[in-house]
């Protein structure tokens, strides 16, 4: 089972993801954490330069790098850990390029996930959990954070809002494989909503 | 006027781009000589994953970083560049991934060039060189230059010989674009060729 957390930045997907981790490996299952961009070792190149780089990357060229990491990511990381049977629990995945540089950068959110559908010769998580949260609030917990922003962290609050509206399109798009979850809710309820779901899908597979 | 070489490795791209250039830039002309992948400082980036990460790139990753350095590449340096009129003279564009990660990766080199076209919002050379050199030729010109192989040289000779059959289908199906020259002729020789050639479309579009 392939599970995936999207959402802006500050919004718990990593905390829910770990959340989700502890109990699916109290519950015995094998369980593969990892992330986009940056989950493997190609993958921490190309992140360095998708998040971190000081010069101006162009936006063809970003949504180009994110699709590479994917494919190489999906190939040696996800393919694998989904044949040996295990949970792939993965923080971002392709509805993040399709909202951030698809919407975000105004490059096309059809033409960004035909991009990612190429590059991962069509592979779709089973469950994806939106948390949603508005960009000011999503700002003011950054701030709270105290860390530099990276590359996509610091643009202006309209492109949050275009990616905000996206994902919520995309989970429109697609209520069969979306959760979406209010990310201003409490950490428990969020992970009891997420565990409500997989058991679900899990029982399902099992039965 | 957007001028690329292609061919091989050791089929005398970068001899003949120079040639080249010193021809124009003695007749006055403004020229810009670049490369892909490599010619932006995020290009350095990308072509130090694809030609020299010692682990594994998946095909479809290599294929999205080749891309993503054209995107980055066409849109900072040719684009400016032929705006102000000036000529690029360019080492490789997206025929060598059409050819490399199109035919040499078989994934397909209608997808490939899908992509590049995508990543460059269509742009294409007015003249494209095509230096032709037979796989073993060109094993043996790498061999007494005594380099350490990059990951593509390193490929096996079927793998070449792809490549080069792809080069050659392209020229056949665009005859205008593409000028197929004997890399094996003397470097004189060749230059000649391709001098004639340059000169007809510069008149062409002065008259």
């Amino acid at each position: 089972m392939f599970v995936t957390f999207e959402g802006g930045d500050g919004s718990g997907k990593t905390t829910q993801a770990s959340r989700l981790e502890e109990w699916l490996t109290g519950r015995g299952r094998g369980v593969v954490r990892t992330r986009e961009p940056g989950g493997t070792e190609v993958g921490v190149l190309i992140r360095d330069i998708v998040l971190h780089h000081r010069g101006d990357v162009s936006p063809r060229a970003e949504a180009l790098l994110y699709a590479a990491d994917r494919a190489h990511h999906v190939q040696t990381v996800v393919h694998p850990a989904l044949e040996r049977g295990d949970v792939v629990i993965q923080d971002r995945y392709l509805d993040s390029s399709v909202a951030y540089q698809g919407a975000g950068r105004v490059l096309g959110p059809r033409e960004v996930r035909d991009l990612s559908l190429w590059a991962t010769e069509g592979l779709l998580p089973d469950l994806t959990v939106l948390l949603d949260l508005d960009p000011a609030s999503a700002r003011a917990r950054l701030d709270a954070d105290d860390k530099p922003f990276d590359r996509l962290e610091a643009e202006q609050d309209d492109f949050h809002a275009r990616v905000r509206r996206e994902f919520l399109a995309l989970a429109d798009a697609e209520p069969g494989r979306f959760l979406v979850l209010d990310a201003t809710a409490s950490p428990d309820e969020i992970a009891a909503a997420v565990r409500a779901r997989v058991a679900a899908l899990l029982d399902a597979r099992t039965s």
